[in-house]
């Protein structure tokens, strides 16, 4: 089986105008990502951004709950954010899952609407992380979306978790919950 | 088809320290599960507190959004907030459902933890609601969740989202959403 790594990225994104821009990081991202992330045995949980100020206010969270005074809470919020990890760029959470894994993972992207890219299944991406030991990289957006560009430098993109539904504007946290329930969950009966 | 109805309990919840408390409204919890309800075709998701000054908070961050300043967004955040309503206590809300329906829901408990009352499983939901004409109330907790006075009122009860998992401290946020999806969501191919 395949270990599943998942980023959260805040560059490059778009603004509501379409412009790129750099997306604020928000501390419930991090939190609910990272619980979820721990249910579903994910190996590290990376937050992506170029801003060093978010970085440290990242770390610092981790810390928080890791190794400060709410370390020894039974809630297991410190074995959520343990699997969190602050991160400059795209390049450099590849470079850690190399280091780790010996091995390039396959890159997925998420999007809310559907691109032209060579598209895979939840179903498919399931089989896969159970039948392969590749490692997968799932990476979701912030703000209005990746761009263009982002989401041709992944191997493959899941297609939008409704795609049937006239709304498609779900929080990132509750996609990424979605997302690895349909591929890494237990069987639904 | 019968329609679909949500809640979000504030109260009798479990604190840490397993006392019955009202707990905090979060302002996340009515955006968040308001998109999330909207994308997967919920009627109405109610969020129930015993606590007026909250009910008035929630009114008006659904009016914010719906009748405000930014009711004319494109995000669609006023199209998935119409589907709140703030209400006293559960048995308020069930009066508006059989105003709704003509009929009493079935009335559905959800636990992070495993408990002896009569288990359905997603399936079998899903199937209810796509074969039959009853309405089905799903309720969420918070806190440290629901009393078991209050789960031994209910209908039913759906497992523990990842029953098989070490850890079970998936936010409210995301335990709403995989739930929707497993029970309303399109098919996983």
């Amino acid at each position: 089986m395949g270990n599943l790594y998942i980023g959260l990225l805040h560059f490059p994104m778009r603004n509501r105008r379409g412009e790129i821009v750099a997306t604020a990081m928000t501390s419930i991202d991090v939190h609910d990502i990272a619980r979820t992330a721990r249910t579903y045995g994910v190996a590290r949980y990376f937050v992506v951004t170029p801003l060093p100020a978010q970085r440290r206010i990242g770390w610092r969270i981790r810390g928080f709950w890791t190794e400060g005074e709410r370390a020894a809470e039974e809630s297991g919020r410190g074995d959520a954010l343990e699997l969190v990890a602050m991160a400059d760029d795209l390049e450099e959470t590849l470079g850690w899952i190399r280091d780790a894994e010996g091995q390039d993972p396959v890159l997925v992207a998420t999007s809310a609407k559907r691109h032209g890219k060579q598209q895979t299944s939840y179903a498919e991406l399931r089989r896969r992380l159970r039948e392969s030991d590749e490692p997968v990289y799932i990476l979701f957006g912030t703000g209005w979306g990746m761009t263009e560009e982002l989401i041709e430098t992944c191997d493959l993109i899941l297609p939008p978790i409704m795609a049937g539904s006239d709304f498609n504007h779900l929080s990132v946290r509750a996609a990424a919950a979605i997302t690895l329930d349909r591929v890494a969950g237990e069987s639904k009966e």
